[in-house]
């Protein structure tokens, strides 16, 4: 391609609403525009990104034994209502009415209309396992859509549907699926992990997410340092301190406290870390009117999920307010602790291995020194209450755990039943018995890809494009190819010679200064970078340099065809 | 592909709903299934053959130096209102609210957006032209969807729009639009023809559809046997009969006619041809209740498009109502006639070439015999009204039309200002004078050639799809693959062969009865078919035959990949 022939459009102002860098970078090299909120239009180049992302997850898919199909985005109120996500979804549904009055939806996922082609086409276990899936736009109408196509209302995804009839079926397709992700995130060059997901209020028995790290992402991946274990922070276990529990010193006393709230406070106060006190959140129980107190190590934070999953606690999490906390334990929010306290005590496994530690008195202004568990008070309950923290040994058992953000791209689920029993998704089994079909869903946000390769590859001058997601491979730029007919000449033959060995290869013949055409290059992100002019070609050379190189290198002009393939891998 | 580990979704019943044959092969075949009225899923067999098509209306798009993008299915209504067709648009146009209750539609086209889009990026001249197409969902809300996807709400269609600076620029692009549309469909291995359109209401100068000739066609297309010509028929130029208008002969006589109403009957009656007879048609004037009185051969048609466009008629064209026209000729519709008409006379040009002609009275119940132009009755004024008939002389003077029917699959357009004017969408011309972007634009209908290519080409036993658009090239058929290990050897040898060929190739491994196998592949209409049995492998040959063929034939097995790979072109 020439760049005189395309649609380069590259600004140099970062535009003021945007908010992250992949937002900035995509509107200043010109990927993409804005045409509403949360709507976005593909330019050239970046289609061109977008489709090679497309592409190498078709040919995943296809390679796990995946079938392509491709389902409306328009879909009848009729199947959402048969399996009542027509009442619980909320706004984010874009909900329509045709010309005859009937109720539609623009489709956030197709669950129902595979559920329904299925239960109408499949009729024996024979039949199956069946996984389909399409790459298709898909519309969520966000709250507040932001950070580009990371968070839009029209996307791009790849969501599949497997059909079983057992459940090993399931998980076989469900490790298919876990393998053709790693693949797809390998083969476009991202530092990914696939981690441990919390399988929340939809059911389900197992679930990972596939984040691509990068400093921007929403979440916090909790991942070893020494094996393949990652996890959602949320989701990461926190496995009890190695070793016995020390043994009890010095006894227990109390000392004022006065007008320190804080757990920093009161452990500078009393010249201690803060890993060497507790902290005491109450919590409502199970029944109406019960409190549940929950102890944890001073510098730890607790993990509501871990928490609310608790037998006899509140579930969703509900913190106890100040009255009824001050009612069982006769002093407010910031003199609590475990000692004395007739409500249930659950206490974190890091709090529990502690000893000689520090504690809220039960008494307003008031801590406790020294105290050791069971000599001071009872330890009638351990659990695990607290998120991870760097340097927390993995969970596995292997190496300590780093914490990175990350960002959500792909997503691997074992559905079960929830949408077949609903709709009657009905087979004969072996037996000739009707069974419930049990399903897998599987998306992976092909367009938030772009954005998050973007946030975890980039540099000041611009985007750093892995070589697979390239808009092209490698950019030819002449200088002065207007004036000086050698220029010109060694330009489009070599422009030619990497067309026909099949590069993805762009000529920058555009009538810019060179300035201009070397910012544009850089910016829009092309990794190779070939530089004709005459100076150089005087001697037979070309003048070489990769993206993110210090300095470029000077080529003998017959071995630059060569020498680029070989960098290509072609 | 293996059709073990595929979706083979065949079906014996013809689909009740379904009236043409197209859409009745698509169920059976198991390309498409209803999920709603108009709304259908995109089974793999089908998508398969979407995809072939839309990737060779992309690389001849490329070709022709049009740049692909991707806009938004949803389109804030700010934009068509600035057009005007918030207002114009009917029902067809999905609208719907987003959860702030602010105006949406769904695409049927993209005018607007991509108007947008360059007014925003295109400042000068020098940038033009730019001609930008996307292969995408368009989503229209016909008030009858049928046909399957041939008339559905959600179709896939690609859609371009160029920009210009000039007119001349405009036509260089609408020729290369043209050359490229008949590159795609001459590549898909279809019947079809350009031909002239009428621009309608939208305006704009110059337009041709591209349709695909087929009996089930809506459109009726004439088209020269000897040359390129062909248009709608209601765009098609009747020219005058050759040579001078005979001599008259007896003098004019009256005759009575009692209660024969139509020109057939008093044809018949007098013992002369229709095409020997006029029939006066009243329709309105320009003016407030002025009559026009047309006059056309008894076997020839009225072209309302011709004659609305004619001066002095109103537009669009309205009929006279009886009353009206008996109080101007002194009689009804049945009896009308030239001779002493008071209002103008239009008379076709075939009508003004007739002598000693029949024609009303302008009295009940009577006719005129032996009537000549300017002896009995002034000629002053002859146009073209009339639709072409199958043998007129064809309008570029190179052989006779045929009029066969056809389907619309693409549409291309010289728009001219519609849009960039209503948008201010300007720019800078040479001299710095700021000048409106002239427009045009360019439809196929992706998802529509594939209904159209089985209209044309199918037989009794299934589709008969040209190589091009056929889901697999050839099909391997194992008979008794499970028990016979010699044939399951072959089968698969020569599978892997055909792969490593590059040849897109299906083994129907499924342990089904031969009948049924041969059956479902005839159906789904692959073209090439090599049938592996025991016996002829005995003799070291398998049985191959064209979709087509009334026989198979024998071919040694060391020669069936070369053979085919021949008959393949690859």
């Amino acid at each position: 391609m020439r760049t005189s022939q395309y649609f380069i459009a590259t600004q140099k102002e970062t535009p003021a609403d945007a908010e992250v860098i992949s937002h900035q970078l995509m509107l200043r090299a010109g990927l993409i525009r804005k045409l509403a909120a949360g709507l976005y239009t593909w330019l050239p180049l970046g289609l061109k990104v977008l489709r090679k992302v497309e592409q190498i997850v078709r040919e995943e898919m296809n390679n796990s034994g995946a079938i392509e199909v491709s389902m409306p985005v328009m879909q009848p109120a009729e199947l959402w209502q048969e399996s009542g996500r027509w009442e619980q979804y909320g706004p984010e549904l874009v909900r329509l009415l045709d010309r005859h009055q009937r109720e539609f939806c623009l489709g956030p996922t197709h669950e129902e209309v595979i559920t329904d082609l299925l239960r109408n086409e499949v009729k024996s276990y024979k039949q199956l396992p069946l996984n389909m899936y399409q790459i298709q736009t898909k519309v969520r109408d966000e709250i507040r859509p932001r950070f580009g196509i990371m968070r839009s209302r029209e996307f791009i995804m790849k969501d599949a549907y497997s059909f079983h009839a057992n459940q090993d079926s399931l998980a076989e397709t469900y490790q298919a699926m876990h393998r053709a992700y790693s693949n797809i995130f390998t083969r476009l060059g991202l530092d990914f992990r696939p981690v441990i997901a919390d399988t929340g209020s939809i059911g389900g028995s197992a679930s990972h997410e596939f984040h691509v790290l990068a400093n921007s992402g929403e979440d916090d991946i909790a991942f070893s340092d020494s094996s393949d274990y990652a996890a959602n922070v949320e989701m990461a276990e926190a496995i009890a301190p190695a070793g016995e529990r020390p043994a009890p010193g010095a006894a227990m006393s109390e000392v004022a406290t006065p007008d320190l709230k804080t757990i920093d406070e009161v452990a500078n106060y009393l010249n201690v870390a803060p890993a060497q006190t507790v902290k005491t959140l109450m919590v409502a129980g199970e029944n109406e009117g019960e409190l549940v107190a929950l102890v944890l190590r001073g510098d730890h934070q607790l993990n509501d999920i871990k928490a609310e999953k608790l037998e006899g606690i509140a579930n969703p999490l509900q913190m106890a307010d100040e009255a009824a906390v001050r009612k069982v334990a006769g002093a407010g929010f910031g003199s609590l602790g475990p000692v004395g306290l007739e409500v249930p005590v659950i206490v974190d496994r890091s709090a529990a291995h502690l000893a000689d530690f520090i504690c809220g008195a039960n008494k307003d202004g008031f801590h406790l020194k020294s105290v050791n568990w069971e000599r001071d008070c009872p330890l009638s309950r351990v659990e695990d209450l607290r998120n991870v923290v760097e340097g927390d040994p993995s969970p596995d058992g292997k190496g300590k755990l780093l914490i990175k953000r990350g960002i959500e791209v792909g997503h691997i689920f074992q559905l079960g039943t929830k949408y077949s029993e609903a709709m009657n998704a009905n087979i004969l089994d072996e037996n000739g018995k009707s069974i419930t079909m049990i399903m897998g869903c599987y998306g992976i946000g092909v367009s938030r890809i772009v954005a998050s390769a973007i946030e975890q590859n980039h540099d000041q001058h611009g985007i750093t494009w892995p070589i697979a997601m390239a808009p092209f491979e490698l950019v030819i730029v002449p200088l002065n190819m207007q004036k000086s007919e050698a220029v010109a000449q060694c330009a489009l033959e070599l422009y030619e010679a990497f067309r026909q060995a099949g590069v993805d290869v762009l000529l920058d013949d555009r009538n810019e200064r060179p300035g201009v055409k070397f910012a544009d290059m850089e910016l829009i992100g092309i990794p190779h970078r070939l530089v004709i002019g005459d100076r150089a070609l005087a001697d037979n050379q070309v003048e070489y340099k990769g993206r993110q190189d210090a300095d470029s290198v000077l080529l003998d002009r017959s071995e630059a065809v060569d020498n680029i393939l070989q960098k290509l891998g072609h």
